[in-house]
């Protein structure tokens, strides 16, 4: 079978560079550095990851809505810290036509700004609480650094989900349940991922805490996925969003916000991939089964019907199937369909319709299994689900062993993936431990066990563990 | 029952200002002139109709793409005239945080000069075409006219679709296409329209011809939903769009592009509507039909199951069914959701529950139908294909009605709607209709009759009847 010329476990962002092209996912030579085009495949993954994240929403009572792209200089810098944050990363639009605007105007590096001053015209009284958006739009950043596909972009397709609560409580309710989305929406991708409390010092620009969604890429680098924030009011004062209780008293909103992009599929790319192609779990693959014809002369019409019968049968089950009735051969169209990640190949030769069976062939592990025709309606959607399974079962296995305890400094040096040392919270003393590790700080673990150790820079009692990693 | 401050019929501009607004259709208090706010029932219905697009696309086998939403200016200006058409009215990024970009980026006001230099790598060969792509983006125009919800704004919602062909014959085959796809998708919305053959002065920049797609509006204006052109190879030769045919040859492809913009709901809204509310078409209601309990004492129970049995029966053929349940009086839901056009009541009390029907409430005429239960899965959606079709003769009334001939400049003086002409073809006298009747040329009837008759202004034979109008 041929394979990428750069091989997935000697040198994983080239061979991610590489495969990005081969399955015609994005194409990156448009002449302004980090905005790619999406190419047809690549962009019917991404909708579908879209519409994943809109059935959450829609199951959760969040309501799509959008917001212009460019906003005002002087809505931008109401908030101090936000403004600090993202000044050196936007675009300015400064001119229409010939003509300099009286006001500069960005483009949205990410919502904030252009919301919250509406919102405070939607929100009078404690009834219109909670208030659940999202939107999903793209959004622009400058980055200086090295661009990669989908993973380093300025253009960045984005879901961006903003909630207004009447206290601390009730948006803490909200974090909890972006914390159960997140777990059904990752399954679905069979990504695997930890959650980090972010430090003081990298959380969102404007936010009291932000909680990060990593995932292990097979480089040992982890990739940020996604973020949930809790802004307390720090927002809802400087844009003035208050409502009414129900004693008459005028209060500020407390407020969340959740964030993913097109990382998602970077993930996806890089985790699940091989050297033959990018491999898509079903829940997300625009192809979920292709229908390969093995035609003998003579035979043909007996094969293409059987094809388009079995393809009408996974069609009434709802599932994306497609016949590759190209002049080419069977091997060439495995090779095609293999790049291109589709999660389950079924080949039907006048054997197969002899003995009323078709051949599927698993896309992660190869697996051949004989499927009975009259079984195929139970059979086809069982073995989807355990190519979702062992995806996510080989990306656990990824996540769990790249995730290394130590007590010393000493000890973890010179090893990959992620860093998890004893911490006294102090932020010189992670600044350390970035230094001798050569890494990023990813933050405390959320929600897990505590560390009853000592900070292996200053020797006080830890509170708690810190995660460290290099990152993408 | 309570009906808009404004009528229509007495003030077109102010009504369509103040339903817009009560649908909570979108929010024009963004601080930006013309880019408004979508608010979640519109951005629905909006999404609905972008939906049907793409059913069109992918019955005609055109691929979904998305393009980067900069260009760089010399990108931009390699079709001169394009780039005269559009160079007043872009906006420019011209900064990246602190500093000064090397080259001036616009964003998109249409993406042929974004696509075509991309084009120009994807297609090699004859195998290659034809090439069919669209993509649904948000595009942007300096308006310096008044701006109105939907039909003048400066951040559009747009589809576009580009495609590429072997020769001029291959590209006129995709325009009858296209006039196919136009034919079916306005069905769907009950939007009867005509088309134009836009004069040679006023076609799109760079086109070879432009076909217009227009519709009347109840003010006596026509408002143009869409356009169609005919490109030869205008940008194929400047873009270097060349595919070796099968003697080897190299040769220009022929190109074609279909816009459409949130204008349709614009028409939507104008057309369907009345001094209640909006009027939706069925197709691209997010809810088809409300169903409202009416509720006794003592009855709650057995009529609250009741409409939950209404609403599986209409969930399982397909129609979007909603509940309301809210505690309010019947007669206030009535009003929310004339308001906001849903095209069907389902009204449910005590009666109706005894004699096993529910009593239906048109959106478009107040008529009341009773429906016996077991047959509400074929008589609902009858009625709702009858609502669809009144809808769209109501419509055509207005648009025939409209279209107005004449054989001298003194008859049409004073004529609203379109004023129909001879006319020899040449630009002076028909510049000279539009100032005389102050309209405006949409143009020559696409396919239509032949005309017979002198030009008013130069007495010399017609070619062909024109078209005149006021136009938003």
């Amino acid at each position: 079978m041929p394979e990428t010329k750069v091989k997935k476990d000697e040198d994983f962002n080239e061979w991610y560079n590489e495969i990005v092209e081969l399955a015609e996912l994005c194409d990156k030579r448009y002449p302004i550095k980090g905005m790619n085009v999406w190419r047809p495949y690549g962009w019917s993954i991404m909708q579908n990851i879209d519409n994943l994240i809109r059935e959450e929403m829609s199951r959760t009572g969040h309501l799509e809505v959008y917001f212009p792209l460019l906003i005002p200089e002087s809505l931008f810098k109401k908030e101090e810290e936000h403004i600090e944050g993202f000044s050196s990363e936007v675009f300015w639009v400064t001119h229409a036509g010939e003509n300099p605007l009286e006001e500069k105007w960005l483009l949205r590096p990410t919502s904030e700004t252009a919301m919250y001053p509406i919102f405070s015209l939607w929100i009078r009284s404690h009834s219109d609480l909670p208030l659940k958006t999202f939107q999903i739009v793209n959004t622009f950043r400058y980055e200086t650094k090295q661009t990669r596909a989908f993973i380093r972009v300025r253009e960045i397709h984005f879901f961006e989900a903003h909630t207004c609560h009447k206290d601390f409580e009730d948006a803490e309710k909200q974090i909890k349940e972006d914390l159960e989305i997140a777990e059904r929406f990752f399954q679905k991708l069979s990504l695997p991922y930890i959650l980090n409390k972010r430090p003081e010092w990298d959380k969102f620009a404007g936010a009291y805490y932000t909680i990060s969604i990593d995932v292990m890429m097979p480089s040992g680098r982890t990739l940020q996925l996604g973020s949930i924030h809790q802004y307390r009011d720090n927002f809802a004062r400087p844009y003035n969003i208050i409502y009414e209780d129900i004693n008459g008293d005028h209060k500020y909103c407390h407020q969340t916000t959740y964030g993913m992009s097109e990382r998602i599929l970077g993930a996806i790319i890089g985790i699940h991939g091989d050297n033959r192609g990018i491999i898509l779990p079903p829940a997300v693959a625009p192809i979920q089964i292709v229908i390969i014809p093995i035609i003998f002369k003579g035979k043909e019409e007996i094969v293409e019907n059987k094809c388009k019968k079995i393809k009408e049968i996974l069609d009434k089950i709802g599932l994306r199937t497609l016949i590759d009735s190209r002049d080419i051969t069977p091997g060439s169209k495995y090779y095609d369909w293999e790049l291109k990640g589709v999660p389950l190949r079924l080949e039907i030769g006048p054997k197969d319709v002899e003995n009323k069976q078709v051949t599927a062939v698993r896309r992660d592990n190869f697996e051949k299994i004989q499927v009975k025709e009259n079984e195929i309606k139970e059979i086809i959607p069982e073995i989807l689900g355990l190519i979702s399974k062992n995806l996510f079962d080989k990306a656990k296995k990824l996540l769990d062993n790249n995730i290394k305890k130590f007590e010393n400094i000493e000890d973890a040096k010179n090893k990959t993936g992620i860093i998890q040392l004893p911490w006294c919270g102090r932020e010189d003393c992670a600044l350390k431990m970035e230094e001798e590790l050569d890494v990023k700080t990813l933050g405390t673990p959320f929600m897990e066990e505590q560390c009853n150790l000592n900070c292996p820079i200053c020797g006080e009692k830890a509170k708690n563990w810190v995660r460290l990693a290099k990152t993408y």
